[in-house]
């Protein structure tokens, strides 16, 4: 029941993850948008109007990005929508402040306070608005949003992402352990935590039949909850068949505490999954800390892990152990976790997923999958301090492996996203039947002997005259801003346009 | 021998670091500076016309900033000027490029193959004017260069430099050692290595009696020279009375390295302390595994240290001990270390050295200055990776204290840069007597309830209304940009006006 629009026809260069360690260049190339958003061929522009035929599709009826031939010299692309599988809405005026806290203390000294103030539509209203116009603009098309305890503030953030244009999972946080948040932002208990989180995903349910904004089910943390809810919250996302996210193993004081309150576990995710919350539909956030067997079980169960870099790494949280998740077929995303992550802008959570994962690797740090007894790590990279270096040729090897391309952070940011949150069949990337969740990008022009600063270049992006797409591509995620995300579409609709703002 | 300039009224609000933990704002506030670009007072605006009178300067004969009264409602402030205490210019266009590789490989791959390439004059001056042009609209006013081997590129950068009108420290290359680079890119041996450098050295000083553009004696690093060149260089050095720069101890391999190809020394530091290198004109850039006889050293011969933890992230080199190299009155500045680093933006080193900061606090980190023995960190952080949190108070509070604040890396940006460059009392503050080396910052509006994104933010910082000054520094070092940088002066000559160009 979407929409109907214009048939579009798209043309340039498409850059795409077909793979984690491959990415499809595709170069004087048409894609075809059909009127319900969906892409309805990929074709050389060469043997374009053929394919129209073959298509029916009435070239005087038929609209085209760019309007015009692309005479520009930039060098430009699009590229699938991001995906932001783990960002707090409500938290998004305090990008950037943290101070010296770590999660507990963050929580209460700079996010409670905030979250409740989101209680008043008008703050919301405000709040909520500038998150999707910022994430938009920096080429988030889908985002699964943590709003506050409060319904009817929830229901606002839901309406924008529709009004905006933003595919989104919008959801309710969960909240009635009063033992772990201040009594002014905590559901009473479990029973009203179970009941406001199935009146707020049946009114986004009911609210968009085009399924584009979406309710998930989030209890906060396992901290945050009490066994009664989990299991409660658990049972409606079962029954109205929607996702559920939730944070696991961030930080270590955090995994302690858990394992004091709820004693009859074996781990955070055994916790989780007994009370039914695992499964092919579950995002876990961060996942700093988790053991083999966590992993093995959020593995079998299907669910997916949401990686937070900026935030893991402005909380001194820990480093998630990415390579070992995806060597062992766990399904991972980016999140930008505003506000602990400082940073709307996924690009800026790719950059970062490169900076942990090259740090993993460093002197002093030994990171990884550690077994559920807890004292050895799984995976563990021998480094040294001492004057001689006794890393062997296949320890170098094996860290070299710990690192993430530009490529592998783009296929994250995109088909990754899509997995967690059950849409790889819908967007993360260009073929045919999948939607048209796009961003053209404008890395602007070559840089060439004699040029002049301002000349050309669009943002902080310098591309030199001679550099390959993979250098490109490298400028893009190392350099660029949101100045290069030119126009975004959700489902075939333009929701950002800064094009028709410069022409 | 400064040209002689209009006497200028600065007028707003003043921020800058006093000491490493003080933050002083000076709001409504005058900054009289005078024809030699030098701060002759600063005064409330209040008593401006009183300060004028008893300074002699006749009202008619003075500019002023901004030229009317600002009754713009944006957050602006006039900051120091960045000392970008690391950069190698001759790296610019590479900037963000550095696939999987460490430090040695990196050279041998991306490094040297366009280093050599600026032997070109066209070339140079492309690189080199890019570079300067995007380090000032960043807000860099000093920047301590390292250029290439060549002495024709490297004046030609020196003459950017005096044109562009940017504070520098310009070093020409010396590397004689054919075992540790390409025979296409090495000096003949270490009398020709000592020659070109003081060649080098002595046109560049020849060139700017205003001493604004200097030179800087610059082996490479320790394994680029052989000790004849070493000790050579800093003959000159000492002849010349000009300062050097150098690298130590970024990565363990190098490490390792250094001490197999100099057997004769107890430590990295200590051969370069053998070679006459080491003094309170000396910046080692990186210092990531340092021993604590090797901080002492650097300590007593009133060293300094560049960090740069963008370059140590991204080729996995290690995490820098910032916090106890201060604790024991090492000077420490920051460098962007372009392009080990990706960022010519000493603003994003600030942010970045946070993050590393922040991550020697995570579990599975353990960081610090070692014993000269090797094995034992002397400053080590209990970390656990159990179930149970085992850490107590006090290994909390050693880690909070590892943490470094916005305010104490905007510290490094400034005056701590000014003190590793011997320039603490020229710049790097705003006292009487230091030279106009500043930049106007913008903010933009404050968000409230009601905000439309786009309506007066400047690039991508959002204030909330409400906000503090400290939370306004947060936002800055965490969302902001070239953007937010308006204006920048260099010994009271305006480099960069983007307040002219929105007029």
């Amino acid at each position: 029941m979407a929409t109907t629009q214009q048939r579009t026809i798209y043309t340039g260069t498409f850059i795409h993850c077909t793979d984690l360690s491959k990415t499809e260049i595709l170069t004087n190339t048409s894609i075809g948008v059909d009127e319900h958003g969906k892409i309805a061929f990929i074709t050389p522009v060469d043997t374009l109007s053929g394919t129209l035929k073959s298509h029916s599709w009435d070239p005087a009826e038929i609209r085209h990005f760019p309007p015009a031939p692309n005479s520009s010299k930039n060098i430009s692309f699009f590229f699938p929508g991001f995906l932001d599988t783990h960002i707090h809405a409500s938290q998004h005026p305090n990008a950037g402040i943290f101070g010296k806290s770590t999660l507990l203390s963050w929580l209460e000294t700079y996010t409670f306070p905030l979250e409740y103030s989101l209680s008043d539509p008008r703050t919301a209203e405000a709040a909520y608005s500038t998150c999707i116009h910022t994430t938009l603009a920096h080429g988030t098309t889908t985002a699964a949003y943590y709003a506050t305890i409060s319904v009817e503030s929830t229901d606002i953030l839901a309406r924008l992402c529709r009004e905006l244009g933003q595919r989104a999972f919008v959801g309710r946080c969960a909240m009635d352990n009063a033992d772990f948040q201040p009594s002014y932002y905590c559901d009473a208990d479990a029973d009203t935590a179970i009941k406001a989180s199935r009146e707020s995903a049946e009114s986004i349910l009911a609210a968009d039949p085009t399924g584009l904004v979406k309710p998930i089910i989030t209890p906060r943390f396992a901290l945050s909850c009490t066994e009664e809810s989990l299991k409660g919250l658990a049972s409606i996302a079962a029954d109205l068949k929607i996702p559920i996210q939730t944070h696991i193993s961030e930080n270590l004081d955090e995994v302690a505490l858990v394992a004091r309150t709820f004693p009859g576990y074996s781990s955070y995710a055994h916790l989780y999954h007994n009370c039914g919350l695992l499964g092919p539909n579950t995002v876990l956030a961060h996942a700093c800390h988790l053991s083999q067997e966590e992993v093995s079980l959020i593995h079998t169960t299907g669910s997916s892990i949401s990686h937070c870099p900026a935030s893991n790494t402005s909380l001194g949280s820990g480093l998630c152990p990415v390579r070992e998740l995806l060597d062992q077929g766990v399904k991972v995303g980016l999140g930008t976790d505003v506000s602990g992550g400082y940073s709307p802008s996924i690009l800026v959570a790719a950059r970062e997923a490169g900076a942990v994962s090259r740090l993993r690797t460093a002197p002093g740090v030994e990171t990884g999958i550690h077994s559920l007894s807890g004292k050895s790590l799984i995976t563990t990279i021998a480094t040294t301090t001492d004057n001689e270096s006794s890393a062997t040729t296949s320890e170098k090897q094996a860290r070299d492996k710990l690192k993430l391309t530009v490529e592998e952070t783009l296929y994250l940011a995109t088909r990754g996203g899509a997995q967690c949150l059950g849409l790889e069949a819908c967007v993360g990337g260009f073929e045919v039947g999948k939607e048209w969740d796009a961003q053209f990008i404008d890395l602007g022009a070559e840089i060439d002997a004699g040029y002049v600063l301002g000349g050309g270049s669009v943002g902080n992006v310098q591309v030199w005259k001679g550099m390959e797409w993979e250098e490109r591509l490298a400028k893009w995620v190392y350099q660029g801003d949101e100045r290069n995300v030119k126009a975004v579409w959700v489902r075939g609709r333009m929701v950002v346009d800064k094009v028709a703002v410069r022409a």
